[in-house]
Parts: C-alpha cells; sequence; structure tokens
C-alpha cells in the first residue's frame, strides 16, 4: 500500500537519527509498500533561525521569515534521500514546491490550498521513495511560504489526503495517544484507537501529540493517522473515523489544561446583548475564549463566567477594564485547571457525568464550572488538586484495565 | 545608477557582519543608487552541510546535494532584507528560482541559461533593495540547481549583465587586485583598473580574487566589474573592458603559481601525431594541461614539455606509463614555479621578455620554460627560487612606483 510517514525534529535531530529513519523508511518499503516520507527540520534549526531573525528585528517580514525558515526542512530532505540513495534505493528529495503544494499567501502561517500531485504521483510508480521537505510551499504566484507551528504534519496529512494514501504515520517521541498524562498517573494506557473527534478533544486540552488543525485536516479528508515513536517498534495509535472503531469506548481518556485561567463577571444585568458585548471585545483582542458558562438569573442579574488562556490574563483584565461600569463587578483566578473526560461512547450512555461528579464529591473537590459536549465532560476546579482528579477519575472509568 | 553588490561568506560570516553589510548597502542606497545584492552563505555552513551529506555517502546524488546546499545562501538572503527593513527600508529576499535565474541540469556545477529579470526589475523600479540568494538557480523543469566554485559572484556578474547594471561590485575580505602577491613583496600595489584579459591571466596564475568564469562571462556581457574589501572603505579595482582603460601599463603584474608540476618526454620521433596521442590521453582522464613547450628536433627526435596541476601528477604518471614504448623516456619534477609577467600594453611594446630573461640571469636563475601570449609571459623555473623572481621582476618592471 502507499504509507506517507512523517518524522519530526527530535526523530531527526542528529546524523544518526536520520540513518535510524532511513532503516526504518526501507523496512517499510522492504515489506511491499510504496512510501512518501515527509520531514521537519533537524530539531533546534528552526529555533536558530528564528534567534538570527530576531537579532535584527523584533518584527521581521514575514515574507523573508519564510524563506528563512523554510532552509531547515530541505537540509534534512536532502540528507535522507542521500541516506537512502547510499543503501541502493532510488529515492529524491523534494522541496514543497516541487512536491507541488500550493499555499495562500498568509507567510509564516499560510493554509494549503491544493496539491498538484501529478510529480510525486510519477516518482511513486516509477518505485522511487519520495522525501518531502515539510512545512512549506509556494503561492500561486511562486513566493515561498511556511505553515506555522506543526507544519509538516499537516503537510504529511495534506498530501496523504490528496494522493489518497492508505495510511499517514506521524512519528514523534511518544509511542501515541494515552488515556491520560503518563507523568500524572502512571497506569496511564496507550489507546489502540481513537475517533478524530476524540483526539480533537484530547489535543486541545493537552495532550500534544498532534497539533489540532492536523487531525481536522485528516478527518476532513478521511486520512488514516497514526501516531507512532520512532525510537520503537510499538504499535502506536490510529485516529480514524469513528465509523471505523468496533468496541466504542464509553471514555478514552482524562485530559488536563492547566494553563487556563477564570474570570467572573458577577451581578451584571440579565438582558440580551450582555455576554455579546463581552465576548465581541474579547475577540477583538484576539483573545481567545474556552468555556463560557452562563447560568440562570434571578432577581434581573446574573453571574457571567468564562476562562481564557492563563498567558492572556493580563490581556483579558485591560480588555474588562474598558468595558462600562455594569460590568465592573469582576473577579480573576488564574490558579485553576481544566480536567475533561472524553469518549464517543458516552453519545449512548448515561451516568457518565454523574459518576464525574460523584469522584470529585468523594475526594472533596470542589467543582467551579462544568461544561459538556456529546463526547466531553469538562470540569473546572482548583489547580492544587488537578493531578488527583485526574488519577481518580482515571481509575473510576477503569482506564487502567 | 544600478548597481549590484555581492558579499561572500566571510563578508557575511556572522550576524555582526551581516548588519555591516546592511549598513554597506544602505550607504549605496542613500548615495542616490538603486541596489541589488548578492549573498554567499555564511562562512562555513556550505563545508557544514557537506560534511553532513559525506556522513551518509561519498558520492551523494548530485541533484539532491543542491537541494541541501543551496539553503545556506536563502539563510543569508532572509536576514540581510530583514535587517534592511529595520532601518527603514525597502526590501526583499529572493531565492534564485525568484530573481528568475534558469540553469541547465548539471547539478552541482550547472550553467546560468538565462535570466528573467522582469520580476526584479518591477522591484527595483519600485525603489526596493533586492537580496537574492547566490550561488543557485533552478531548471527549465523546476529542478534546484547551484552553479559550483564561484557561484554567487557567478549569479552577481549574470544579474548585472543581464539588468545592465551600471556596476558589479564583488566584495571580499581584500583590497582588490595587486600586482603580486603582497605575502611575497610588500611593496605590492593595488591596480585601479585591470583589462578582462588581464583579470584572466592573473586570475588563472594565482591571484585568487575572482574565479576564472566570472571573469569571462563579465567580459562577455561587458559588464564592469570591482571587487573591494567589504572591511574597509578603500576604492578597490575595476575590471573592465581594455578601451576602457586610458593608460595602458606595459605591465599590470607578476603572478606565481606554485601548484605545477613539469612532465618531460625526452626524445620522441618528432613526426606528426606524437603530440595529440599524448594529449588526447590526458585529456580523456580529465587532467588540465596548462603550458605545452616543443621544440624544433634534431635527428629525427624531439622533446615536449608540458606542466599539469601537482595534485594531478599520480594519475598523469599512471597515464603516461600505458603509453607505447616510444613515449617511455619521461621525466618528472614537482618542484618548479611558473611566473608570469602580465600586461595589455606588451602587445605594442618590445623588450618586454628580453628584461624578464635578464633579470632572471643577473639572479642567476635558471628558465627551464618559456611560453608566452600577447599579453603573458611564462617562465618555468626551480620553485626555491620563486619568491626571489617575483620580487626582482616586480622591481625591473617598476610595479612599486
Amino acid at each position: 500500500m502507499l504509507i506517507v510517514q512523517k518524522y519530526g525534529g527530535t526523530s531527526v535531530g542528529t546524523l544518526e537519527r536520520i540513518a535510524n529513519v532511513a532503516q526504518r523508511v526501507i523496512e517499510t518499503k522492504n515489506d511491499g509498500n510504496k512510501v512518501i516520507v515527509v520531514v521537519s527540520a533537524m530539531s533546534g534549526e528552526t529555533n536558530k533561525l528564528v534567534d538570527f531573525a530576531h537579532h535584527f528585528s523584533k518584527t521581521p517580514a514575514t515574507r523573508d521569515m519564510d524563506i528563512l525558515l523554510s532552509s531547515g526542512e530541505r537540509v534534512t530532505a536532502a540528507l535522507l534521500s542521500i541516506a537512502l540513495q547510499e543503501k541502493g534505493y532510488k529515492a529524491v528529495a523534494l522541496t514543497g514546491r516541487q512536491a507541488g503544494i500550493i499555499t495562500d499567501n498568509s507567510f509564516t502561517k499560510a493554509r494549503i490550498d491544493r496539491i498538484d500531485t501529478s510529480y510525486m504521483q510519477k516518482l511513486v510508480d516509477d518505485d522511487c521513495i519520495v522525501v518531502v521537505a515539510g512545512f512549506q510551499g509556494i503561492t500561486e504566484d511562486g513566493s515561498v511560504t511556511t505553515l506555522g507551528r506543526g507544519g509538516s504534519d499537516l503537510t504529511a496529512v495534506a498530501i496523504a489526503g490528496a494522493i489518497e494514501a492508505e495510511l499517514c504515520e506521524i512519528f514523534t517521541d511518544v509511542d501515541g495517544v494515552y488515556t491520560t498524562d503518563p507523568r500524572i498517573e502512571p497506569k496511564a494506557k496507550k489507546l489502540d484507537m481513537v475517533s478524530y473527534d476524540e483526539m480533537l478533544e484530547l489535543a486541545s486540552l493537552g495532550a500534544k501529540v498532534l497539533q489540532n488543525r492536523s487531525v481536522e485536516l485528516a478527518k476532513k479528508l478521511n486520512v488514516n493517522l497514526v501516531t507512532r515513536n520512532s525510537f520503537n517498534n510499538n504499535q502506536g495509535t490510529l485516529i480514524t473515523k469513528e465509523e471505523n472503531i468496533m468496541e466504542k469506548p464509553i471514555v478514552s481518556g482524562i485530559a488536563l489544561d492547566k494553563n487556563q485561567a477564570r474570570v467572573s463577571v458577577i451581578n451584571v444585568d440579565d438582558k440580551p446583548g450582555i455576554a455579546a458585548n463581552i465576548f465581541r471585545k474579547l475577540a477583538e483582542e484576539n483573545i481567545n475564549v474556552d468555556m463560557i458558562v452562563q447560568t440562570v438569573g434571578h432577581d434581573g442579574k446574573t453571574d457571567i463566567d468564562f476562562t481564557v488562556p492563563e498567558s492572556e490574563l493580563e490581556r483579558t483584565k485591560i480588555v474588562m477594564g474598558k468595558l462600562s461600569d455594569s460590568y465592573k463587578n469582576v473577579e480573576y483566578d488564574a490558579s485553576i485547571a481544566k480536567v475533561s473526560i472524553v469518549g464517543v461512547g458516552m453519545k449512548s450512555h448515561s451516568g457518565v457525568a454523574s459518576k464525574a461528579f460523584d469522584t470529585m464529591a468523594k475526594e472533596n473537590i470542589n467543582i467551579v464550572m462544568i461544561s459538556t459536549s456529546e463526547i466531553k465532560i469538562s470540569m473546572v476546579i482548583d489547580s492544587k488538586y488537578s493531578e488527583l482528579a485526574v488519577r481518580t477519575l482515571h481509575e473510576a472509568y477503569e482506564l487502567d484495565k
């Protein structure tokens, strides 16, 4: 079958590791597959280039940044192709442009518009291993662009979708997606399969195996995504559409996000437009609001609670300070954590939420905010209880079994 | 006027030096000029990448090498453009492809076929400083190529020719072209002007300011070339066509080449085809023969003397050993030096050669071979006398005056 593999910066961080990647690619090829490989820059290279640019300017032109930043992936692609040929395999390195990756002109964070796969297809048909420099493309009029954070993953997923590869394997330095962060709960188990939607919830909530952009694109293009460890031969986690997952677990994992802060607007007038006014101002300042909770008011007054990234709390305070006096009774709390229970199976099972609340109550953990979706229950608690909450929930849903 | 400037690896070897280059470019711009800048990779970068490739293969695919090696110049171009913009100037970095440089497909040593200057012209007309990544281009069908040694100089000269720039300034770490090597003769003087043909003779004979390819291209495209020092404001040396040089000096410089070896084929049959046979075999092995001297024979026998680069002497011996017995009487001498007197003015002056021979005779230096062209007299001598020969000739032709 046709497999797209992507190796991240750590996996190609040294010449020895590139040799190791070459070996893996060869094994995949020898198993009878056709292979397209997407590579990142050697770890540290991109940061070095960014530092160079910042030596000259705090706000370097994004157009020039893309010529600068796209160089690291080209180096890795060329080296891997050379290594593969030395072992007797047909291989060729391609830049983003040569791989046919056409983007919009949002320099440093371009979106892939389309991929002209004809040249890659020709090479693959010719039994050649194609090595693509990740993270980059060109605009319709020929300017070099880069795709922003997680750009190489995105390159791999987009190519897999466009060329209709059977599998897209993303190699990192972890084994896959876990039921929760193993540093918090050593009994955490690696998941064999997870749906796109579950992965989206798990990723945004802190399980940083894959950027959401890549998972969203995989979902849109129906790409079977596997996250694997480039330093061992473990099976990894398949991220696929829900229909492909036979036995749907009620709960797949527990995610923790400690980088949120809570904002409580107390005793505002309970009338239309109040919430809209707050969140429009925050949006204008590009502040990402995550959870929003508003309770039914009484006496014509209500409370609005929401969370923002902790790093944006100071800017949030400035925005809130500029609002009219009616919103001036505001409390802020940076010492919170958001614990989430994620699972496609909870759609068809009742009692998942109540078990979560029971578990918190037994441990005497106060729940400050609650927000639920079809496949997720999120609770905001005092951050000092976050590890305890994760461990007890992990046990309560028997995720270690 | 429109000026193309080229800065080599040493001139952009650190971030501080790139800042220094930005300052120079700005001064040129502020003098009322339009500027296109061609840059090399930061010194050491290209060698580092070559070492990386050789870690995997002694004979890496040249096509991949070009994707690898073209990355260094892109980094410098982006950084310089960022530095210029930070100082308030309009600037844009271009890759070789974006600069419209189309080459043949001789990877790692491509020749420039043509330059589509339309995009650069538009930017220049728009008062923008254009910063081009040197040393690279693409083939007609879109593969990345590099131009080989001296490739960035070549990029600058070719752009200057194609866009009809008034001047092409090549910045290195020396002040220009000297009457002879200042390390041998401290009284050596920098030349203000030198013709293309003189420069070709001086370069090939050891004055390594410019690669011959660049001088040849400048001559062909009629580009006024200036070599200057990026670390001071000295005037440099203008390399231009002979007609532009008003006062033609009889002798412009003394060049020394110690990296030659002499091969003497003694007592071969003096009949047609003998010399041709030797030099065809050497050419088949890609051995560069420099001087060839054959004297009028007697008794049906003659001697053929020639020189090859010292580094190719061992391969030469192998070729000579395979020739038929009639050529077997061969002597080799690696301890020779070639001293050359170069000057366009000697065309119209007699006595230049005899002064050279007189000078050698006075110092008791035996001349082993002599070869002359319209603008050059070359003498092969014992290498132990080479510095003495250069100094006495320099004085005899009053080059220190």
